[in-house]
C-alpha cells in the first residue's frame, strides 16, 4: 500500500488520487521516490469519480468535459481513439482507471483513508495523522486534494429563499434528487456548470421557466469552430501569446458574434481575457427563449427573487452555480490558507514560499484543462526531490511570482474566479525553462530536500 | 361563419385553417372574394398548435422552428419584437391566433367541421361533403391541408419489433406517453424532427442509449453562423440562385466542417443539394458520444434492429422520423392522388394541370419556410378569383412544370423529400413575373372562372 522507491531519496505523502495524484504517483515512481498516497474515497478519480462516496465529486450525469480529447490526454498514456471529441466523465474515469492499472499504481495508493491533519514540525518533517488515527511523518508533502469541491455559496444577499436550493457541486441531473420539470428554476453563475446546468433543466419537457442571473456579460465559447473542436486549432507556438490572444479573439468574435446579439448582457471585457465558459447548446437555447436573462440579485424574498433592476420572479428552486473556495481542511497553518478571495501565491503554481516541502498539484485553472496539468507540474517535483532540481534563492521567489500572475492573469478582470488562471501551453514552456535553471543550480548546490522521515518512518 | 365578399365574384372553400388556410382565407377577404373556411379542429394552427385535437399536429413539446423570425413574419403582420430568434411553437401559434383576430378572419372560419369528400362535378363546379353530413357546392376549391401530418413508416424492412414504435408525428416529450429514461432507442431518420429527438432523447440523463440510423450522409446546419441566425444572412437579390448557392456552400463548409470528423458518414452529395436538416444540437450531441451513428437497417429483429452492416443493436424503442406522405383524403379521383414517391406536378406548386378552379397551398417544401408560403402564392389565387390573373393556355403548362422542376430541385438528390422542394426568394421572384403575364393574358381574355356556385349555394 505505498511505493517502497530508493532507500537514498526522501519520502512523500500525496493526499488524494485524483488525476493530479495519481499522475503525481507515476512521476515519483518512474524516479524511484518512495511514497504514500492516501485517499479518502473507496477508489481513483477524484473529482471525475461520478457520486464519489469521498463526496467531492462535482460531476453531474451529462458532464461532458469541455476540453476535446486531443488535448486531456496524459503524454505517457495514449486516448482511446473511439472515444469521442469530447468524452463523457464516465469515458475519462475509465481512462483513468486504465491508466492507473497499467502503471501498476493502484497498490501504492491507500483508499479509505483520508489526511486529517498534516503540520511541519520544528525539524521540518511533515507530520500526517491520518483518518484511521495513525501518525506518519514524511520528508515531504504533496498536496493533490483537487479545488472543485468546496462549493462557494454567496452570503451577500438579503433575506431568504423558502424553495429548493442546490449548489451545482450537489446537482445531479434534471429529476433526482429534486424533479426540475414544470418548474420555476433561476441558475446562478456564467461558468461552464451554470451553461450545462441551465441548457439542461431550461428544455421545454423540463423546467417551465428557467433564469439565468449573470452579474456581468460572458463570452460563450463553443465546443466547436469551423468544424473542428475549438481548443484544437491552437497556433503555431512560435507565435507570442499577446499576438496569439488578439488572433484568437479574432476568430473567436468571428464565430460566435456579439453576445448582445442573443439577449446576453454585453460583455465588459474581450473574449479571453476572462476564463471563457464552453458551451454547445447555451446560446442557441438563448437564441430560443428557452433560457431568460436575468441580471444580478438584489435580494432572496420569500418564494422568489428581487433583481437589481427591481424585476421579481417566482421561483421553486435555486441552482448556485457559483464556483468553489480553494480549501485545505488539513491545515491550519495561517500561512497555508488561501483568502477569501481564493488568493494563494505558489511560485510555479506548487510551491508556497517558506515552504520547500511543500508541493501544491493541480492547484491551478489551466487553460484549456486541468486534468493532464499535474502530469506536466510533477516533472519539477520530480527532479526537484531525485535531487535533479533546486529552487531559486528564497528572496528571488517572490518578485517571480509576481512576474507570473502578471503573465497568466494580467489580462484577465479581477474575480475570485481568476486568481489560479494559466495558460496551459505557456505554463509548460516556461516549467521547460525553469527545469534548466533548477537543474544548474542542483548541479552547483545539490539537494536541499532531507531524508529524515525516510530513515524514521516506514522502512 | 363565411365571408361573403362580393356578389359578382366565385366562391371558394377553404380546407383547413393552418397558417396556409388562414392567410389564403385573408387574401380573399382582401379581394372581396366570397369563401368557406372548413376546420376540422376547434381552432386555428394546423401543424402549429400542440396537441391539435384533429391530430394533424406534428409538434413535439420542445419544438423551436427552425427559421428565425426574421424570415418567417407574415408580411402584412410584424412579428412580436420580443420573441426570441426562435420562437417556440407557442409562441408561433400566438402570433397566430393575433393575425387571425387582427385580421377578423375568426368569424369566417367553420371550427369542428371537416370536408370529408371533395369531387368535380361534371359541370365544373366542385360537389363538397362536410363531416356534419351537408354537402355545399362552390366555383372553387382551395386545398390547405398541409403534408406534414400523414406519417410515412417503412415497410420494407423484413422482421418485427417488439418494443415501443412510434412516428415522430406521434412524438411529444421524453417521458409520456413512454418513459425514453434509461431505454434504448433508435432514432430513424436525417431530417429536422430526427435531429431535434434524437439530440433531446440522447441526453445522458435521458436515453441509456441513443442511436440514430442514416441511410445516407446528411449535412446539418447550425441555427446561428457567425453570431446570426444563419438565414437571416441572405446573399444580394442581383447573386443568381446557382453562384448564390456557390458561395453559401463555401460558408457552411467552413463553419461547420466535414461530416465525418465528427464521425457522421460522409454526405454524396454537397450542402444545400438537399433540403438541409438544421439542428444547433445535433453535431455537439455527436462530438460527444452522446448520439451513436448506425448505418441502414436491414431487419427488424424482435428486441432489437440488424443493420446492413452487419451490426446488431437491443433496442426498446424506435422513433420513426421518416416524414410524411402527402394526401388528400377527400379525393378520390387519381388524377388527384401523388405517386407512392411523393410526386404530385403543379404549375407554381398551385394548379394540377386540367384543373383550373382547384389550388393547393402550401404544398412545398419551401427553404426557409412554409410559414409564410401560401401568403406569398395566394397572391396569384386571389388575382385569378377576382378576373385580374390567367392561368397560361393547356398545352404550356406541363412544359412549364418541368422547367420549374429542374429550377428548384435539379440539384437536389433525388428521394421523396425532394419532390415538393422550393427556393422561397426564387419562387416570389418567379412569382411576381407570372402574376404580370397572367395579367396581361386576363386583360386580353378576361376571366375564366365560373360563378354559378355563388348563385346556387349561399346567397
Amino acid at each position: 500500500m505505498a511505493f517502497d522507491g530508493e532507500k537514498r531519496l526522501p519520502k512523500a505523502c500525496i493526499v488524494g488520487a485524483g488525476p493530479s495524484g495519481f499522475t503525481t504517483a507515476k512521476r515519483l515512481k518512474d524516479y524511484g521516490i518512495p511514497y504514500d498516497c492516501f485517499e479518502v474515497s473507496d477508489d481513483i478519480g477524484g473529482n471525475w469519480y461520478f457520486n464519489n462516496p469521498n463526496g467531492m465529486s462535482s460531476c453531474y450525469e451529462s458532464l461532458h468535459i469541455d476540453t476535446s480529447k486531443w488535448r486531456l490526454a496524459f503524454e505517457d498514456y495514449p486516448i482511446p481513439s473511439h472515444y469521442p471529441d469530447f468524452p463523457h466523465h464516465a469515458q475519462l474515469l475509465e481512462y483513468f482507471h486504465n491508466y492507473v492499472d497499467h502503471f501498476g499504481l493502484r497498490e501504492t495508493i491507500t483508499f479509505n483513508t483520508g489526511v486529517e491533519h498534516a503540520e511541519r514540525r520544528d525539524d521540518g518533517l511533515w507530520s500526517v495523522r491520518l483518518s484511521n488515527g495513525e501518525t506518519r511523518v514524511y520528508d515531504v508533502l504533496i498536496v493533490c486534494n483537487g479545488h472543485h469541491w468546496d462549493p462557494r455559496i454567496p452570503t451577500e444577499y438579503p433575506g431568504e429563499f423558502n424553495g429548493y436550493q442546490v449548489h451545482s457541486h450537489n446537482y445531479r441531473d434534471p429529476f433526482e434528487p429534486f424533479d426540475f420539470r414544470d418548474k420555476n428554476v433561476m441558475v446562478v453563475g456564467g461558468g461552464n456548470s451554470a451553461m450545462d446546468i441551465s441548457s439542461e433543466l431550461s428544455q421545454k419537457p423540463i423546467a417551465k421557466n428557467l433564469y439565468i442571473s449573470l452579474r456581468r456579460g460572458i463570452w460563450v465559447m463553443p465546443k466547436y469552430m469551423n468544424g473542428q473542436p475549438a481548443d484544437k486549432a491552437v497556433l503555431p507556438r512560435w507565435i507570442p501569446t499577446s499576438i496569439g490572444r488578439k488572433l484568437a479573439r479574432k476568430a473567436v468574435k468571428k464565430a460566435i458574434g456579439n453576445m448582445e446579439d442573443y439577449g446576453l448582457p454585453k460583455p465588459d471585457h474581450e473574449p479571453l481575457d476572462g476564463h471563457p465558459s464552453v458551451s454547445g447548446e447555451f446560446l442557441t437555447r438563448v437564441g430560443c427563449g428557452d433560457i431568460k436573462i436575468k441580471g444580478a440579485i438584489e435580494r432572496l424574498d420569500g418564494d422568489g427573487v428581487i433583481y437589481k433592476d427591481g424585476s421579481r420572479e417566482q421561483l421553486d428552486a435555486i441552482v448556485w452555480a457559483t464556483g468553489y473556495n480553494i480549501s485545505f481542511p488539513f491545515f491550519t497553518d495561517p500561512a497555508l490558507t488561501p483568502d477569501k478571495d481564493n488568493r494563494f501565491d505558489l511560485f510555479k503554481r506548487m510551491v508556497r514560499p517558506g515552504f520547500d516541502n511543500l508541493f501544491f498539484m493541480g492547484l491551478a485553472q489551466p487553460l484549456p484543462t486541468l486534468v493532464n496539468f499535474a502530469e506536466q507540474q510533477s516533472k519539477l517535483v520530480g527532479a526537484y526531490l531525485a535531487g535533479e532540481y533546486a529552487l531559486p534563492p528564497a528572496d528571488q521567489i517572490d518578485d517571480i511570482i509576481q512576474a507570473d500572475n502578471e503573465f497568466h492573469t494580467g489580462h484577465f478582470y479581477n474575480s475570485p474566479r481568476h486568481t489560479i488562471q494559466v495558460d496551459f501551453h505557456a505554463y509548460c514552456a516556461d516549467l521547460k525553462k525553469e527545469l534548466k535553471r533548477g537543474a544548474a543550480r542542483a548541479d552547483k548546490h545539490g539537494n536541499v530536500i532531507p531524508v529524515e522521515a525516510r530513515a524514521e518512518a516506514t522502512v
